[in-house]
């Protein structure tokens, strides 16, 4: 069996950690699957989708990483006049965060329940925002 | 059809690259799925499961390699009191390491055996033992 | 129903970026599933896949970040003498680059087509070329 749905949430702040674990359980807990697996995939390539423990402090810590890794005030080459944009794309950063966050994750669903740690939640990474963003979920199995 | 399996370890060192491709072979070989996927996923959110070659000489520098990325001499805030621990956090860059390293891998089936490449490894990669970590194996096919 | 497909690629550069969506259409197209999920997978650990906007100017960004973090002058360990390679390492960068990138994608198929972001393309990474490189690609659904 397989069961594709699709979310979208609009994101408020330029970088962002957004809980969506619950959005991915209530898809799971719908999709009448019992054994199986759930992936999650941003459709959006300056964002990503992370496991991390909810806690705000480390939602602090991972955006001052990646913002020290990736520093706003570097010449990248992706920041001029693009003519298939008819703009100056101005997101490098973006797509080089979405670069090493990764755009997807897998849990296993084991009695109509997604497997996960006690620590785990899946995280929406906006990196460009604010925008409208969509999320897809996948759910095979039986 | 689906099959789901999990194993613990005890790892023995703060930051540890450990092997265990073997145990996903064996879960493979006896899952009687011929035909398939198989995800690997750690429940933890300071490890990671990564693929590389197996070297001693590579897995000392992608230790080396992540301490430099994420020092553990840095003013993180998921690093002070925290009322929920009952206790002070003191694991900010093993959180950092996985978001850097990714919490699953998978792999084709065919022919009842895991594909890889001939230098492809899996690695867990603990990133504040010692502790006991668990593994999820979820493998789909027929 | 699963089907699995891989190719192989010859690349031309020593770091290369190489777009792959169309072989991964094609093998979406000619598996006959209608529903499900497409996982891509590279055979190699000095390789990455990855997700990102096809862009010239971005792939260049992604070239020179990633030289940025895993620059080539470094006293890394795996650049000396292997007995089991009867030659030296030379190549610990893409294992670290691979290591930040990734080895696989994943996406959902919907009535017969990936579903994929309008900026969303695959790109193979090459970080240890020229070479011959293999990719699987494993589609599971109905």
């Amino acid at each position: 069996m397989v069961i594709y749905k699709s979310f979208s949430l609009l994101t408020t702040q330029y970088n962002d950690l957004i809980r969506i674990t619950d959005e991915i359980e209530k898809a799971v807990a719908e999709s009448g699957i019992k054994n199986g697996i759930v992936t999650v995939i941003t459709k959006h390539t300056t964002t990503g989708i992370t496991v991390n423990e909810s806690l705000e402090c480390l939602e602090s810590d991972i955006d001052t990483f990646l913002k020290r890794l990736v520093p706003e005030d570097y010449p990248y080459v992706h920041a001029r006049m693009l003519r298939s944009y008819g703009s100056t794309a101005g997101n490098p950063t973006g797509h080089l965060k979405a670069h090493l966050t990764g755009n997807h994750c897998v849990f296993p669903i084991v009695n109509s329940e997604m497997v996960k740690g006690d620590a785990q939640d899946v995280y929406f990474c906006e990196f460009d925002g604010p925008a409208k963003r969509t999320i897809s979920i996948s759910i095979l199995g039986e």
